[in-house]
């Protein structure tokens, strides 16, 4: 695959006017496909929304500028950054595009909607901003991260469209986080660069390696960046973060009402209140209904038959922050976490006779260990 | 279940002559109960393997101290440690046991067992031990660990069986972990707390909170402790841990042998060779043999009948450290890490008819989007 999707010389950047798609799907001119509303190739050109303009091969990010003007764009096997004006996109659209490929699709020349080339480094992949009319890219093969300057009027006209610095980072780079980097107001002052490969950087774990997540100041204008921090990690590969302003955030503590779905957002109809709890029996239909409180289930016994199908709600009753219970139940795959005002309701069926613990996964109180119960299936 | 668990007013440690039991075991006289040989309570008894010594109720943690002359164990509904001497147990057991419980186990009396009790703190869980002769205890309930000196000869005879200070940690300790302190020969300096509960540790991230390690600085003798460093983590509780000096570990790089089994740590006869790649069908049954190298699969096209029972054998062919590839077939839930050098085999049955494309789930190389193939399954 690598030979046939690499063939051509360049590929291409796909312009695609979506305030013309939404009034193309809103007068139902549209084929269903799979349930979908799907705009042809044919009706998409028709109705000028669709464009080309080359880009060099094997792109990767595609990142937009924070004044929506340039689109930045990394071809990993080139070492530029290409970056296009959504201006002069415009004006070729307006002025009319001659050429087309071979399905019909219209074909914006690179000189009429490129604005620079930068070259960066090696494996240009993803691209953040900062408040500071820089811009960085990550770059796999050379395993750092490049600033570069932006250019034009909204950034830095007196040195725009040249590389700065460029700030090695252990290894292997992939996506990169800007603080609000991807934003109309990037906040600047730190990075993160999520990094694949940790070969040599900490003590040898086995064949396999941690990720590592690096915190690098960008502080500083000019040639000055820092790596500051390193945060191994264990699991998947890193793959895309936003960094956030906390004050922007408002999380719940704990959720608005007992009885929480986080699903729906809303209480369930089926929670539990205290009183309420018990087994019910509907044919071969049982539905527990039970709470959890420090460090109790109600019932602690549950009785049925072989054969049942259970239908079993838990809710937590806890309003106090951080009182998390968790609900295993191992035979039957069953293992929940049930944060403070939290309800499941989960289904099985009893196909196995015996008795079976379900018992609390979180050590929620100096008598956690006692927060269990029995679960009885009759044969 | 509290009520029950707790009921009596002291509950008992358990000691078991493990020799005299594999004695037992080795002679017969055992009784099968579903596959297992087990000793029953009569015979434990008749052969006086088996004996009590009442402890503090609702106990949790039973640890050895290094000198194995000292087991410490801590009741959480009490504050005190209560030390048993392993000398004195077997004093009692040569002198000749006279009181039994309900069911014949002879019950050895506190004032024959133990060495010492010290006042700690609230909600005492586990203990962990030092090269300086001091003993930490996790304290759940004042949420410390709390230092404590061991007495007699082999740790502080001048000090011992004295709490020497308290050291808060954020918030709700469970386990700790001191370097190599459940050995004989501890390494001391640095132990660490592993938290439940992080109310108000950290910004907050919601209903649930992140769990929290702390480093405490335990280098220091007498009545300084610190907290160095918090590493707060997602997922579950952190339940236990062993800190073990990096030197006495010899991690493999890489697998030493391509087409390894991490499994049976030796290379799968099913591990397959570059040149012997291939899909081969006997009846239903379908073998596929693959290789993995940057940045491809061989085969990248493989043809199958719905129907078939698929037989799937991946081997990493690479010796590179940290060449991991990942492998996914998401229909037929398949996600694999590959490790270098390494083999896996997995089955399923193709169930469904259509086109599916794999992939690999490791950014490999600067060719990584395009490992991939297509799975075509006919109806």
């Amino acid at each position: 695959f690598e030979a046939g999707v690499s063939q051509n010389t360049t590929d291409f950047l796909h312009i695609i006017n979506w305030h013309a798609a939404e009034e193309v799907f809103l007068a139902g001119d549209t084929v269903e496909i799979n349930g979908m509303q799907v705009i042809t190739l044919d009706t998409a050109i028709e109705n000028n929304l669709l464009f080309f303009t080359p880009e060099p091969r094997s792109p990767h990010g595609a990142d937009v500028a924070p004044h929506g003007d340039f689109i930045v764009v990394s071809g990993k096997l080139d070492p530029h950054v290409t970056v296009y004006s959504f201006q002069k996109i415009m004006d070729a659209i307006e002025a009319g595009v001659e050429e087309t490929d071979q399905y019909g699709v219209p074909i914006i020349p690179m000189e009429d909607s490129v604005e620079a080339q930068v070259e960066v480094g090696l494996g240009p992949l993803h691209t953040e901003f900062d408040n500071q009319g820089y811009a960085y890219t990550s770059l796999f093969l050379d395993t750092a991260v490049a600033r570069w300057s932006l250019g034009g009027e909204n950034y830095r006209p007196e040195d725009g469209w040249t590389l700065q610095s460029t700030v090695p980072v252990q290894y292997n780079v992939g996506h990169i986080a800007a603080a609000e980097g991807d934003t109309v107001d990037p906040d600047g002052r730190y990075l993160v660069s999520l990094n694949k490969w940790s070969v040599d950087r900490f003590l040898s774990t086995g064949p396999l390696l941690p990720q590592n997540l690096q915190l690098v100041d960008i502080s500083q204008s000019g040639d000055f960046m820092q790596v500051l921090y390193d945060m191994p990690l264990t699991g998947g590969e890193p793959h895309y973060a936003q960094i956030i302003k906390a004050d922007k955030l408002h999380p719940w503590d704990v959720y608005p009402e007992i009885g929480w779905d986080p699903v729906t957002q809303s209480v369930s109809p089926d929670a539990v209140e205290p009183g309420e709890e018990g087994v019910f029996r509907d044919g071969n239909n049982v539905t527990v209904r039970m709470t959890a409180v420090r460090s109790h289930y109600t019932p602690e016994h549950v009785e049925i038959r072989q054969g049942d199908h259970v239908t079993w709600t838990i809710t937590n009753i806890e309003r106090a922050r951080d009182a998390t219970h968790g609900f295993a139940l191992p035979y039957y795959n069953i293992n929940l976490s049930l944060e403070p005002g939290e309800s499941i309701t989960f289904e099985f069926d009893a196909t196995r006779d015996g008795v079976f613990s379900y018992y609390c996964t979180e050590f929620c109180s100096a008598l956690h260990l006692e927060m269990m119960g029995y679960l009885t299936v009759q044969p």
